[in-house]
């Protein structure tokens, strides 16, 4: 009864929550710190004091219509705000209008997917990539077009000049990046730009950003709009702010984009008849006070080091993550993902094999675990490599 | 550049437009008071104390995780609260599994259809009826099929049984009823489940019921859950606590659906990659909190009876509403809707056609607007009959 496309998705969906049971199995017998469950990327910090104070003010002091319904593309102050922001870091002129207020990313993704597909249109993604992008593609009857980053993970330009067709329509962008925490430069931005505006048609960028205020070692990440004209940012408050359960976000295209009138009326007009309507109308107001604030990234930089220690000091081979809650390391020679996740099982120790991101050969961590686990699992990381024999 | 359908819908959208647009400038000439607006269905009252309450209690007590993520169908003790209370109205045995809260009754529907509809597959809307259906069912690759009610709005069996093909997955039902305002009755209910259990396959009814707590005149609602086997609720809590900006409601499967298991499953995982993920996880909290609260309904019953009077005094036709927020008044009799449309406006009275809900005859008339436009619209009812020499 129910639809073939969803019976089989739920059908694939059963090996991530078999990972997901198999964690809770073994902390039952374990115990909750002897488990050393990397394989789940929900952010763990508490939002910064900001929001507490903001919600708090709201609650405490109600005014008239504050739960009611606005415009579809939410508060205009709250979108003025954002685009001051973003104008500051872009040096571009942006209009409230630009802005448009979404239940999340996700909601932020499929509003602009829907803008922009017709059947059997192209999404070019670049692998290693998170993969709800597939079932957000397919929602819209697009074709997912992957095409995999270099040794680094940073852009093929010669990979993704081959892989466009009339046909195209987008190229998905995300970075910082989940799962391998790269964050582009500047050039590679440019040289995108350059490589999307020599094609016969409009190609959009779609500037997935959620992790764009989690980056570490002093880094700050180049401002898309700077660089790329068609383009279109998804944020999301979940990470910036920790807010991940109260869905917060918005698209923005940019106003250098060709089709900025059509895209930014088209972006409303599915936020409403996909179902949002509207993003929740009290975090549009808490985000709008916090606008400034951010979670504790030194915390999440502090285990980004201790992960990244314990497996480089094994032996192993991983890129160190720039930004984002990741770390995608590399599967030991001579073995398969699914080997080298068996062996790490027997250690307790949890981690989600490459081809859940479209890129074989290596193993995503997350490392937004407590610190005592990252501690606890060095040892575990060290006796795998005894093991395998890996040589330091 | 933007997809195809967008464009086309982008461009019908106008209509709605160009008539908000309309009664600002009236506004702005006329003053506030003197522009009898009817045509917007925003509820209006305030959240009762509860909701005010519970938001309060939360903000002043942060706990943490409290923005974070949960399982995609929301919190277990918020579900269980639900299918506790539909257990309750309906006599049946309800499990939180049923339930899956949404990104309100909108997301709801979606969830819904993108479960259940593959490409071509046909959903029943019974006309008139709220105008989004037709964006819900195509976001999904469905195909509309509309059966007119009888003149008392109320379903028309013969009508349906003759609709009904193999491709035939849903029955979309809306009660009480935007815009008609109607109740359907315990023995329409049975009378529906009925025929559609007769049929070759199963057939599952969608009940939208975003004003089930809105009746009027003593009425109850009867629960569809006790009369309706293949049956998937999908409520919001807009109306019944005045929330619409904050987006919160739930989809319900029945116990008695023949695809309990897979609809269950397949609604979870829609929810997730359509990109709502969870609905906002301070709502869910609020209304657990709220449940057995309401808005002064008697206050819209109120709205309601003075508006009737102005219709039915100055001579025109309405079926008298039981519920939601709309009365639904028959055309004069010798004019097309947008001819006594264009008579009301130089009255400075503005209602939406019938085609709007897809059954032309009638004009929609919203009663959640102030008291006082209500009574200084009285005189202009009065004129425009005078003008068409209505007989009272």
């Amino acid at each position: 009864m129910i639809s073939a496309k969803i019976k089989e998705k739920l059908a694939s969906g059963s090996a991530i929550r078999k990972m997901f049971e198999e964690g809770n199995r073994l902390k039952k017998i374990y115990g909750e710190d002897k488990v050393f469950d990397f394989s789940i990327g929900n952010p763990d910090l508490e939002p910064p004091k900001e929001v507490a104070d903001a919600l708090r003010e709201l609650a405490d002091n109600p005014t008239p219509g504050m739960h009611g319904y606005m415009s579809n593309s939410g508060y205009e102050s709250t979108r003025a705000a954002i685009a001051e922001q973003r104008a500051a870091q872009s040096g571009l002129t942006i209009d409230a209008g630009a802005v448009c207020m979404t239940v999340g990313a996700a909601c932020a993704m499929n509003d602009v997917l829907h803008s922009l597909l017709d059947d059997g249109d192209e999404v070019i993604v670049l692998a290693p990539f998170f993969m709800e992008y597939i079932n957000y593609i397919e929602n819209h009857n697009g074709k997912v077009i992957i095409v995999q980053t270099d040794d680094k993970f940073m852009p093929d330009f010669d990979a993704i000049s081959k892989a466009i067709t009339p046909r195209t329509k987008a190229v998905i962008i995300n970075s910082p990046n989940n799962p391998s925490g790269v964050v582009y430069s500047s050039e590679q931005l440019t040289k995108l730009n350059e490589l999307l505006k020599a094609q016969d048609h409009v190609i959009q960028v779609i500037s997935d950003e959620p992790y764009i205020d989690l980056v570490y070692d002093g880094l700050t990440v180049p401002p898309v709009l700077k660089y790329i004209d068609n383009v279109v940012i998804c944020f999301s408050w979940s990470k910036s702010l920790s807010l991940p359960g109260e869905r917060i976000g918005y698209t923005l295209v940019s106003p250098n984009n060709a089709d900025y009138e059509d895209l930014t009326g088209a972006i409303v007009l599915s936020n409403r008849i996909l179902g949002s309507v509207n993003a929740p109308a009290i975090w549009q107001k808490v985000v709008e006070k916090s606008l400034n604030a951010k979670v504790d990234v030194a915390n999440y930089e502090h285990r980004r080091n201790l992960l990244y220690s314990n497996i480089v000091d094994a032996g192993f081979e991983a890129v160190k993550p720039n930004g984002a809650l990741y770390i995608f390391m590399k599967t030991p020679d001579g073995l398969s993902d699914t080997e080298f996740q068996d062996i790490c099982a027997k250690y307790n120790l949890l981690l989600v094999p490459g081809a859940s991101f479209k890129r074989t050969g290596y193993m995503r961590l997350a490392f937004c675990v407590s610190e005592n686990t990252i501690k606890n699992s060095r040892e575990a990381f060290a006796k795998i490599a005894e093991e395998l024999r890996i040589k330091k």
